[in-house]
């Protein structure tokens, strides 16, 4: 494509490619169906109602998210079947409720009974049965009950008798990000689904009600081969894709939809230098693949019509400058860029990114159609 | 100070002591006036209009910015004298001329020809001399020329012969937030003052005009003990102070300003784990601790009246869980926190955790006087 697109554009700025969106959104799609699970797309890595339409069939869900800012204004763009997806504070209730009152199905995540007992008397008190999914962990990541825990079947029976719905059991695999390559993936992806099938049996034997058995992290879901017993599968960065997700085999570089538009502002040629205008505030301070084999620095550089330039990275970010220099132990040849040049940073980790600006600038599928522009919103 | 006024605030969210703040302000205006400087703070770190009328004296300036949209939105509040400290690049003049016309004098700032033919070349179009800054680099931190560079009496020559209007030198000492304590501080400070007075030199000697000689980082303003041959200086996190700025020395942990509001989410007990809902996106993904003889996490667990509580910090962050824990080596009696406790945090970075943000909370100086809020922007 013509970089002329791009010239009335204020850098850095978001740059969405729409035909690597898509293939990304449809390889996910074509997967959960093939494994007979629904897909509920978290919206929290695009936080944009236009994003939200790409990724929902017929546009009311389900949906995860991981505010209830997000839960607000999705739902006041009709999305109306909508998983909460971070342990549940009691504060938070009166709006889950307003949701709810709105015509927003919004479920929420516990995994204590203290929790359990705020959602069952908020029910209560509201009149209305929250529903509520219990969290389980798979791989000592973060939250989570285990199937062998005593407190599963309490929180459970509280939010049963309580007066509030038990919707089932939700794992997420994160720490599936930290390993590498297809069959590590899918190990993680048969740990994540024993652990929430395991606790469904127990809910189940203990006579609690569990329909919904939940799994998901975007490496699980593009590695299971195997869900029996599980009805539904969330993911969320599969839809940009990113560097972190490159560097474990999830996708390749090519298929990273997301960048930063960035304007060359200067040199320092003695050291090998080419400053941008992409500091960490446009490319956010997310160092993700500073752990991995391979390390991306502050991201890849492109040409401005997305082609990556063997050998250069951003090497070091300040608030508004972003250093562009050789890779090390890259010793090709690499171009000069005058002042001026547009380039593109593909980032380390796509929701970081994409919550340090407020729009989305489209390339759009259509060859030669014009930029189109999406709004993205932030807060809690 | 009680909690209860915190009630009705949604977490995670930004407070601002206010009572810290205005004595950070005033200590570095006072240092400014003992060393004969004018003070231009940087609005960086705050970006807010309710902010900035706090460090500008009388209002209007003089300030600096670190992106056009900061320009435009003070030049809307009235402030007329702003640097915008980021090298020009040729597409972002005309909003620089823009400025101009609506009654607000920008400075911009440059290290090369290219930049100079542009500010020059922009200057005769508009039939306005554009207000220029050379940088000087100190210490190969980043941008900049050096006193003994050909090119920099070359840039000073095209701007003045060109119609722009060289308006002096300008340095930053960005290496100082790598050293430790107020001895290498004002090493710091002292070189990147020799750097800047050497330039202006070179430049009067070739007989071209340096009314302005312009240095600034929050640790070299702390630190430095004479500015003999400087006008003025520059800083922007010294108002809000941070965790990097309290492991270098130039601050106290209790001068820190800004925190971030939390709510308990969860525990996993056997791990030692207190979930709260201040993760990344509420903190940013800034580790500058972790390269500091003291890591502190995504930062430091204070109770929700400010006070630290000895041994706990953020010792894992997703994107919206903050995993709150013993800091590795303390030993000690650490408290239990039920879901649904507020904390704060103090955060590692003060301008990249407040950038997560839309408002600032304001705890008043005054005791017992209800919390106000600020807006602030982002964008670019």
């Amino acid at each position: 494509m013509s970089e002329s697109r791009f010239s009335k554009l204020q850098t850095p700025c978001l740059l969405v490619d729409e035909a690597r969106m898509m293939r990304n959104i449809d390889r996910l799609a074509q997967r959960a169906d093939t494994l007979g699970v629904t897909l509920r797309p978290h919206l929290k890595t695009t936080k944009s109602v236009d994003a939200a339409r790409y990724v929902l069939k017929d546009g009311t869900g389900p949906a995860t998210v991981s505010t209830l800012a997000e839960a607000e204004v999705f739902a006041d763009a009709g999305i109306n079947d909508i998983l909460y997806g971070v342990g549940i504070s009691p504060d938070k209730l009166d709006r889950v409720i307003a949701l709810h009152r709105k015509g927003c199905r919004v479920t929420v995540l516990l995994d204590c009974a203290a929790q359990a007992e705020a959602v069952a008397k908020a029910s209560h008190q509201a009149d209305l049965a929250i529903p509520a999914m219990i969290e389980i962990d798979s791989d000592k990541h973060r939250s989570g009950l285990t199937a062998d825990d005593p407190e599963l079947v309490a929180v459970g029976r509280i939010l049963q008798d309580g007066g509030a719905e038990l919707r089932g059991v939700l794992c997420h695999a994160g720490g599936s990000y930290g390993s590498v390559g297809r069959a590590e993936h899918e190990k993680c992806a048969e740990q994540e689904r024993l652990a929430v099938v395991n606790a469904a049996t127990v809910l189940r034997e203990a006579g609690l009600p569990c329909p919904v058995v939940s799994v998901g992290s975007t490496p699980t879901a593009h590695a299971a081969t195997d869900l029996t017993g599980v009805t539904e599968m969330r993911a969320g960065v599969y839809v940009f894709f990113d560097l972190v997700m490159a560097g474990i085999g999830v996708c390749e570089v090519d298929d990273i939809a997301l960048s930063v538009l960035t304007t060359v502002i200067g040199h320092q040629t003695s050291r090998g230098w080419t400053i941008c205008d992409a500091g960490w505030m446009a490319m956010s301070r997310d160092r993700g693949t500073a752990a991995q084999e391979v390390d991306q620095g502050y991201g890849i550089v492109c040409d401005a019509a997305g082609a990556v330039i063997p050998g250069l990275i951003v090497i070091q970010a300040n608030q508004e400058h972003g250093v562009i220099a050789r890779r090390p132990g890259f010793d090709g040849d690499v171009p000069e860029f005058p002042v001026g040049t547009r380039l593109r940073i593909l980032p380390n980790h796509a929701c970081a990114t994409a919550a340090q600006h407020q729009h989305y600038h489209v390339i759009p599928a259509k060859a030669d159609a014009p930029l189109t522009q999406w709004a993205r919103f932030a807060g809690w």
